[in-house]
């Protein structure tokens, strides 16, 4: 009775991918004073500029900004039903670069453009690669990224194929000169009492990008410089994550559907790695206080499935550091997450590397230590 | 001390009503951002007409109107505690109709008039039927509906009465001469760019209301259409169901209070029949994308309780279809709803009655295929 | 590699505390249509005040003012992360008054004296005394309050220490002058069909303060009058619980860190006494409908702690009543919260003093009754 859609109702799966193809995303979305204080619940969220429109228009701001990853779920979740439906696992992410701050009452919008198409061995799954774009409702680019996703077969083949097309290596890092500030941007005189916080950019001691990529991504003592242990842990709810992921109208079945997932080598719904990201940023506050938006993500990678009862801790690593001008500073800081282990305790030292759950790279923008 | 109030601390029972008796309903209900924001997260919803201030105003609304379910819910929260604060379960509704777009800043109130009492053979309870309204701040009715709730008596009768009060027929449908769309609506330009859905009212293949009310209620294959099967499960927690319900300040003791329910046959809390329709008329969006609005509830009844734990699943068949005006046209649907039992999976053929735990028939709006 | 901030990432201990220490709370927070909405959705309130602006503008508000305990979570949990980030319990409120109501889009920012030390006798723990300040973005005071708190020692003291300073006997009752209503307050001439109540001040016949602080505590009816015993019970969820508590921006670990909490005495986490307040608050709507606002706090008590699971009960004590002016009085309420019996049940005779979670002892504002 029903003829077939542009989008098949079980979703499109791997071999229904096409080098090229482009695919504009339902469900624009307006941003509300709703959505912004869900995000503070989910999250705990502390980052005074997107709570206190005051201290946002001292900064130079017109109003409060909304959360760069609440941006960021948004834009992502509206890919879901067209690109990551019958997903496996979301592998990674780069090249990631917010453009524009986005504020409550803005519309966004999301398109992307296959990249790439490669066959796994298995001969039953197969990675798409994305770039996705988010546009507001002037049209204006707020958010880009690139990811990749491995997707089910609705058909397995035997044997397997091979096929590897247009892959490209996505940058380490989003590059310095990307990186630009908001014209409008000035420190506010007040920023330690409205955050807490009194380091600036001045006062993180960061190693550089070289050096930090020929570390290991495991095993003890992987920096050559410490990290900041956030002190807090934050356990998560099958009730929150499932609220945060719909309110991103993010429809991944493997977030929402126990009956489903029962049968699952998990026996449970996983966890939107995104709202891991969200948690452990927000556990990052203390001892980054003063960030006050990002830039860019220059990677992520989940290592590990969280579940509802897991209690994710986070760790943060400066990386890299350079002026962006007069009054800001760029600071690249590479954010690890962990389940079940708190950091300050001696057994992190000896963390097995099942309790990773995440590795967030992204560069933010902090202001420089007041004259 | 207290003085006996209008309505008793404990809430009505069946005894307390009389034929005719009206109720002005308490705490009248100003709709905001953060209501909206909630529903979405609370439901998952995705259509567009509700989540984009864009979309709307190009479909002719002045800003974005509030989802009628969420409409529904908070107008009939405002009766549960005269009406079914001591229900045992609620029965069915007919005759639901929406006269008015709710926008956000608008508040509703709610009035209720008994229109029919009948005993129940076991002496025990008792079932009500009442006819409500819900006006907005310019005291214009925005939705009128009617229900048949069974109620506790207070003091159980011996032997049983037989007495059957005022009791009318609701009508299977709201008759379509009843259902108009909004001066204003005109479908937008890129409505399949916006919704994801490039079905439209002509390509629904409805059966009619008479041949479709001859069809058993269940058993296998019951229908001579081909119902639409959508295709994701949602499963529901026991904080998701009861901020939902908790928002729409509806205060049926089933839903809160497991220290009352541990002891009922249940075991556990009830989830609000409300949620599981908002639950499925979400999951309903795949195959539905371009449905703009409820135009009227035709009739519903929950089957089986909804637990926290459970995994819902819908189906919705096209029932009967006629033309509004050149641009919109009228679709009553018939929506089915499961749980713990995918539509998809062959299962379904055999699906047990106890999985099934909703039909709600109700008619929507839908653009015609443009020219 | 980073320097020591002005609070320790681990937050403070109870020797880092000297008496006269004067703590800016960080991260000033906006209070948007989100925070009030969700905070219906947690906790079920139905005061129409906070949920009705047609009916906050027919009293004379100039648009619908926020619920005054959102506002003291609100202010509470800013103090958190400098105060009772290491709390063990937190012991007590007294002289919490509520000075200017507050809106949608008002900054509150919260500002804390240290007013006390006490060590304990175990050299493990101390209390600390405090004085609280709430500020909206004009620099007007809106709330104040005092509470003491049991916190950590970072390192034990043996032989412990006696030390005491600066303690000062909290007031009983914030006194009777002190508390006033806004000049604009009038009653609607709705009340009843507003609010669903028909009591007005006259009719709740108070005790006095006198008689009232000569009762026990607890054992079998302590009181002369009667209670209003209200009807209802609300369980608690984790994620309802953590949700809220989030909201608030509250960092204590306790309600939020199943891995620290699951070896603790408790293993799981406690649900913050604020939640329980306002749960308490919103069972109490029926029997006090015409409540207008809380004026005071005039001591609050959390007897045993709340877990996820519990079903929380409410009775109201009237303990005082005077005249404002014509139209408003004044009435002292004692509301004691029980978790997992019911009230209204021949088994609450004989309540164990563990089922007993909160005694707050508050002031509110009632309409007089229309002549």
């Amino acid at each position: 009775m029903i003829e077939i859609s542009a989008r098949p109702l079980a979703g499109y799966f791997f071999e229904h991918y096409r080098l090229g193809q482009k695919f504009h995303h339902a469900t624009p979305r307006t941003i509300t004073q709703g959505d912004v204080a869900l995000y503070l619940a989910l999250t705990g969220s502390r980052l005074p500029l997107h709570c206190s429109e005051p201290f946002a228009q001292s900064l130079g701001y017109p109003s409060m900004p909304v959360d760069d990853l609440l941006v960021f779920h948004i834009a992502f979740g509206k890919t879901v039903p067209d690109i990551s439906y019958n997903a496996v696992a979301n592998l990674g992410y780069a090249d990631c670069r917010f453009l524009q701050p986005v504020f409550i009452g803005d519309t966004l919008r999301t398109e992307t453009e296959i990249i790439g198409l490669r066959d796994n061995s298995s001969g039953k799954t197969g990675v798409v690669h994305v770039r996705s774009n988010c546009y507001n409702q002037r049209d204006e680019m707020v958010l880009t990224w690139i990811r990749w996703v491995m997707v089910h077969r609705e058909d397995a083949v035997n044997p397997p194929r091979t096929t590897a097309l247009g892959l490209i290596d996505a940058p380490a890092q989003v590059a310095p000169e990307a990186i630009v500030a908001p014209a409008f941007l000035k420190p506010a005189k007040n920023m330690s009492t409205v955050t807490g916080g009194v380091r600036f950019w001045e006062d993180y001691a960061a190693t550089n990008a070289e050096e930090f990529s020929k570390t290991p991504e495991s095993g003890p003592a992987p920096w050559q410089f410490e990290p900041i242990k956030h002190p807090a842990g934050m356990t998560i709810d099958e009730a929150d994550h499932t609220l945060a992921t719909k309110l991103y109208q993010n429809t991944a079945r493997v977030h929402f559907d126990l009956h489903l997932m029962k049968d699952s080598r998990f026996a449970r719904r996983l966890v939107y790695g995104g709202h891991v990201m969200s948690i452990c940023r927000a556990l990052a506050y203390d001892g980054l206080e003063n960030v006050l938006s990002i830039a860019a993500i220059n990677s992520g990678t989940h290592h590990n499935p969280t579940f509802a009862g897991d209690t994710l801790f986070a760790i943060s690593l400066p990386v890299l550091k350079w002026p962006i001008n007069a009054d800001i500073g760029a600071l690249r800081l590479h954010l690890v997450g962990y389940k079940n282990i708190d950091p300050n305790t001696a057994a992190f030292a000896d963390a097995p590397e099942h309790l990773k759950v995440l590795s967030l790279d992204y560069t933010v923008l902090m202001p420089r230590r007041p004259k």
